[in-house]
């Protein structure tokens, strides 16, 4: 990594990690992150701090925390004049897993998540295992269901470790090495496919129905569905329409079910929200589509099949595979 | 350039040219443009305006106008669903040479222009010589002086064919093999530096004073400064700064003022105004120096020198003899 000025650093942090960095000389501005928070107006005044402390375009933005932080400070860094270099610190599991590798940043726009953003990636990210201790149970649930999808689309060999994982102890140090070989596979996928023209898609698995169980969730006023939880639901989902599909074993269904029967809890959706989840995968960023639904699938463990067209006939069944649980 | 699904194409316009279009099938908003509204809300109408005609990420912007139009639509794909496919259909002299060529958008932030964007480089531009025939001499002259300050970059064969036009007749026939090729130098430039590193640096001469000077006449109320005027008078102080402090010949130094003499007018300064001009240069974005300012000058026609420091009474001195012409 090249040397930077000291007087062009600036930090951006979750606001509720302060307490914990070590001092700095460097500026720091804490923000109060809710999902709700994760808009262009936030980035707004991440630009108007980088702006108040004169950071020129050889400058550096780091940012610390989860994931909806790096993809601001990530997302403020590519759009400051025109783009300025950052480094991203993950603070919880998921964002360790999913937004440390792969530049996407972005905010949510117009009620759809991450619509406004771009590929943008950070000069460095820095794992610091450490950081995992701090994290409630629920978090680290929310981060393992990213490295679930990660196995689910690397083979067999890690999804089985990975199913090995006790999740009721939660292990922080034993949870280290899985990480690291999570992030190695979603690096090659990203390297292979930076812009997500093709086989990028494969990581979308589990996320085309997860965003808009997680946005439903959002909009309708109750507390927010944590992404992970969200992408484990989706991958219930669409592990159910690639068996019934393409005649993906059942097995990993019915192991990713337990898994949410015992750790996760089922969810509940309202018959109201039916349509809205439709629309909602109908208007994701990744489709292509204007009737139908584009989804990740898989053809067995290990075998991602993307762009598959689901109907909303099909993706109701599956649905309501999901809700009967 | 690849094929569009005709239902994934939208056009944005200047609001002005609407009546000048063809007939077309792709949904058309037109913006009302002016310095002021090179704005994120106006690039958030374009988003909107995207959003409600379901544009997918394979879809493509069109954007038809001048600069101003240009780097914001340009911005808006950037953005939208982390990036889209976009054409510039460049109608305004200045737009063909400047904007057309470099992938750089971007809005006014912060009572900084162009403060906010991104590189992100349309897949294709149109070049249409009628629409030059539409245009008013001032908005001509304003792109010649953008013409200008490629030839000074290029050597001095350009630079000499474009002082033997004739500014008076404002031919646009035969202007137009000017125009292809300062296309071209500047084609050449962006591509060995497509990030502006180093050397693409060079574009910026006459920019460093004449982002200021603009940015002065339209936060001071009066009437706009148009972009290349501004340019012009930019490129006479910095070289003036270039004879002073590298012995650049004053030939083209003299030339350029009687070029300003006798077509574009003097510029007129008020006092009060000097502080706000140098504090502007120093916080311009390509500025990575916090006391000095940072310029491109010329060792001579066809030679600059990039990333060159100048003290603040430096710039005084040839603000001086700008003023006094």
């Amino acid at each position: 990594m090249k040397n930077y000025d000291p007087a062009q650093i600036c930090v951006v942090a979750d606001s509720k990690l302060l307490s914990l960095l070590p001092e700095t000389e460097y500026p720091v501005l804490g923000i109060d992150i809710r999902e709700a928070d994760k808009s262009l107006e936030t980035v707004a005044r991440i630009w108007d701090f980088l702006f108040e402390h004169d950071i020129t375009r050889s400058g550096l933005l780091i940012c610390i925390g989860g994931g909806a932080l790096t993809d601001m400070g990530g997302f403020a860094a590519a759009t400051y004049k025109r783009g300025i270099d950052y480094i991203n610190i993950p603070t919880t599991l998921l964002a360790m897993i999913d937004a440390s590798v792969g530049g996407k940043t972005g905010v949510n726009y117009n009620g759809l998540k991450n619509s406004i953003g771009a590929f943008y990636p950070p000069v460095g990210t820095l794992l610091c295992p450490d950081w995992l201790k701090t994290l409630p149970s629920e978090q680290l649930l929310s981060g393992f269901a990213e490295m679930l999808k990660t196995g689910l689309l690397s083979g067999s060999a890690l999804f089985t470790r990975l199913l090995q994982y006790d999740l009721a102890a939660m292990d922080t140090d034993a949870l280290m090495p899985l990480v690291t070989d999570c992030i190695r596979v979603k690096r090659r996928i990203v390297e292979a496919d930076p812009q997500e023209k093709g086989q990028r898609k494969a990581l979308n698995l589990g996320h085309t129905v997860g965003h808009a169980l997680e946005e439903v969730s959002i909009t309708s006023g109750g507390p927010a569905l944590p992404h992970g939880y969200a992408v484990l639901y989706g991958l219930i989902t669409e592990l159910y329409l690639s068996a019934v599909k393409f005649g993906c074993p059942r097995e990993p269904l019915q192991q990713l079910t337990d898994l949410m029967i015992h750790y996760y809890g089922r969810i509940q959706c309202k018959c109201s929200d039916r349509d809205r989840l439709l629309e909602l995968m109908r208007q994701d960023k990744k489709n292509e589509h204007a009737t139908d639904i584009n989804c990740t699938l898989l053809g067995d463990v290990g075998q991602p099949l993307v762009n598959q067209l689901i109907s909303p006939d099909e993706m109701n069944e599956a649905l309501d595979y999901l809700f009967s649980l």
